[in-house]
């Protein structure tokens, strides 16, 4: 049907909100509906990125520590990574059928990730994780998958948070543990009487408004040999992780290697992309399987990804993770100073806070409502994310800002 | 682990199949898995794109005729879309939330179609098909799926032609019928016993190897009045036809709207982007879903639609299906002059042919063969695509060398 023009010409946060509520079923949605989730000052819609800034509708500057929500690891407009992405553009993206950048980055992969042995594409974290599931079922015969309760794994529904949609069957062959819970695990496992497919895991259990719930050692390696004793494939699920804990596997430190590794979010810095490593041992599964997408192919999202990967490797990793400790450590004293308690979890390099005698949550709606009026984008109950592009300058300005928001939260409690 | 670095540097098809075999699971996959599926001079890597023009990874030149398996609509590196996403990614094409082109594109699609009230946006075809169905399950509260047998809807577990790693429960709420036969679909629905969700149909049936089997208008009048007798929601899969038969809607002309349009391929000629719009009465359980994607809100893909839909409607629509005529009506007289009998369906700017007498498929096989060898890229036994960018000298171009194609058949048979 036809939509009256807009009422006025004028593009700011608050007109486009209004049209997005009847353009759209119910405003934006997925992880960008905000309405009544987060404080009433945090922007919806955004016009510019640089670096670590972000201009919202409205022209105003942020420091932003979302990194879209993960992607932008590089931070917004990275020169390296967009010069190779361009440069494909220019040459052409999509074509009618794969160019040598596929190769080339799925050999890079391998060479990256030491369980890894050959590698596959697609552009969603969902879709790495749905093929990495239909690939242990293909490999192993069998249909049970066990994941942990809470523990996001895609927007499809078999693993949907939300029911809206969803049928019984969609879920018939799920069995649910609870996460660094061996003992739990291990009974799932006996639940499902031999037919266990996977095993699928985070490297920390990473849902919203809860504190960050890093693997012990002893689960993590318990669940690889529990894999290995009923025969099923480990299944890590890096989409939110990648190359935000160890660029070689996120559980490389604990000596466990998953058979399959969804990949995803910063893998070529905000462009599409994700993928599915995995090893020989998976190799004929993931051959038999029928995946595809009209996309896929496509080669600038595949260059941004080699870049990507320079870019951290040549320092990158290093600053996002001084960036991280920085803001950290300055936002702990900082909460000291002021007589409030932080709970802060999580890797550095995706900062979750919340604060202790905090049930109700305003303190930390008050906090990053102050925040984020102060010009830094700050998430009350999300994971939040760090790139390489925060620089010292960048942590410094935020602090500043921050403790006048912490002075605010103190003269108003 | 770590690969031997390739025995040559010289980057060439051949050793591009070589290096692909170790590093993805059995070579390129899906709709690109060209081994032992098409005759062996067709190309598998490509290097460059330009109008209707493609160059493979030897560097050979091709007039293309699969426009990426659909996407390119406007042809490779159209310089109105092209500089409508760039200019998106010099400002960040992904940033920490929506920009406005979520909304423009939204009403744009709103004011084109004239069942569409919202629409919704996404990466691939899949993801749109798998939402519209979520979506209906969502607004019915019932379960049941009606799709037509051998008519693909994607590559999610629900739909994929291919059953490995697939599970029973993955399909346990499908019912299939025949396409272009009401009487099957009514039964299928009476079997349904008051459970349909919803009816899901490609506009025509354009699976592989077949003819392509346009909707008769009865058939799409009947499915629409099934839906509403029995309340079950119409969704129009598009994804494959989007922009190729009527911007308005592939049904239009016949008088049928949908309740759920899935779109994407041609959408932004090549950036990555699937819709689903819908009708009010569907806005309700769409609003209730959870669905979303790393990538999602990204603004040049969504740029790059809006300036797609206006090359198409600024004479690409027209210049696309003149192409298509003349490329038919100049391969018919060509057949017949060589004593072959084309039979050649589907719409015009989505050619699909095959031989009469040829059930081994040899004819079709020699006849692709002998294009390809001379720069012409048609497919043997899959729907191919034309484009605004294929002129009236592309054509007299690649039908010069089909001529010597056919005379080639002809002189070998």
């Amino acid at each position: 049907m036809s939509l009256t023009a807009p009422a006025s010409s004028t593009v700011t946060d608050a007109s486009l909100r209004t049209r997005a509520d009847r353009a759209l079923p119910a405003g934006p949605y997925g992880h960008m509906a905000v309405r009544g989730r987060v404080p009433a000052s945090f922007p919806q819609f955004y016009s510019r990125g640089e670096g670590a800034r972000l201009w919202d509708a409205d022209g105003a500057e942020y420091i932003d520590f979302m990194c879209a929500y993960g992607p932008m690891i590089a931070g917004y407009g990275n020169a390296v990574v967009d010069e190779a992405a361009q440069a494909r553009q220019r040459d052409g993206d999509l074509l009618s059928g794969p160019t040598s950048h596929l190769v080339e980055l799925a050999e890079t992969l391998i060479d990256l990730m030491p369980h890894a042995d050959w590698a596959m594409f697609a552009k969603n974290g969902t879709d790495a994780t749905t093929t990495a599931t239909v690939i242990a079922r293909a490999a192993t015969g069998r249909r049970t998958l066990l994941k942990a309760r809470k523990a996001y794994h895609g927007a499809n529904p078999w693993f949907t948070p939300v029911p809206a949609g969803v049928t019984a069957a969609d879920r018939a062959d799920i069995i649910e543990f609870d996460y660094n819970d061996l003992a739990s695990l291990e009974a799932a496992a006996a639940r499902a009487s031999g037919d266990v497919a996977a095993i699928i895991l985070t490297p920390f259990r990473h849902d919203g408004f809860v504190d960050q719930d890093a693997a012990t050692p002893e689960f993590a390696q318990g669940a690889r040999a529990l894999a290995d004793r009923v025969g099923a494939a480990l299944i890590l699920d890096e989409v939110r992780t990648t190359y935000r804990m160890d660029l070689r596997g996120a559980w490389e430190s604990y000596g466990v290697r998953p058979d399959l590794t969804a990949m995803s979010k910063a893998l070529a810095n905000g462009y599409p992309l994700s993928a599915v490593v995995g090893s020989d041992a998976l190799r004929e599964g993931a051959g038999r399987i029928f995946v595809t997408g009209s996309f896929w192919m496509a080669s600038s999202p595949m260059a941004a990804a080699m870049a990507t990967l320079g870019v951290l490797q040549d320092g990158g990793f290093d600053a996002m993770t001084r960036a991280g400790r920085r803001l950290r450590e300055g936002l702990q004293t900082q909460a000291e100073a002021h007589g409030f308690t932080m709970v802060q979890t999580g890797p550095v390099t995706m900062p979750f806070f919340r604060f202790e005698n905090d049930e109700d949550m305003s303190i930390v709606n008050r906090f990053t409502d102050a925040a984020v009026r102060r010009g830094v984008l700050l998430h009350p109950w999300h994971n939040m994310f760090v790139s390489a592009a925060h620089t010292d300058d960048d942590i410094a300005d935020a602090l500043a800002r921050t403790d006048e928001a912490f002075a605010e939260l103190r003269s108003t409690s």
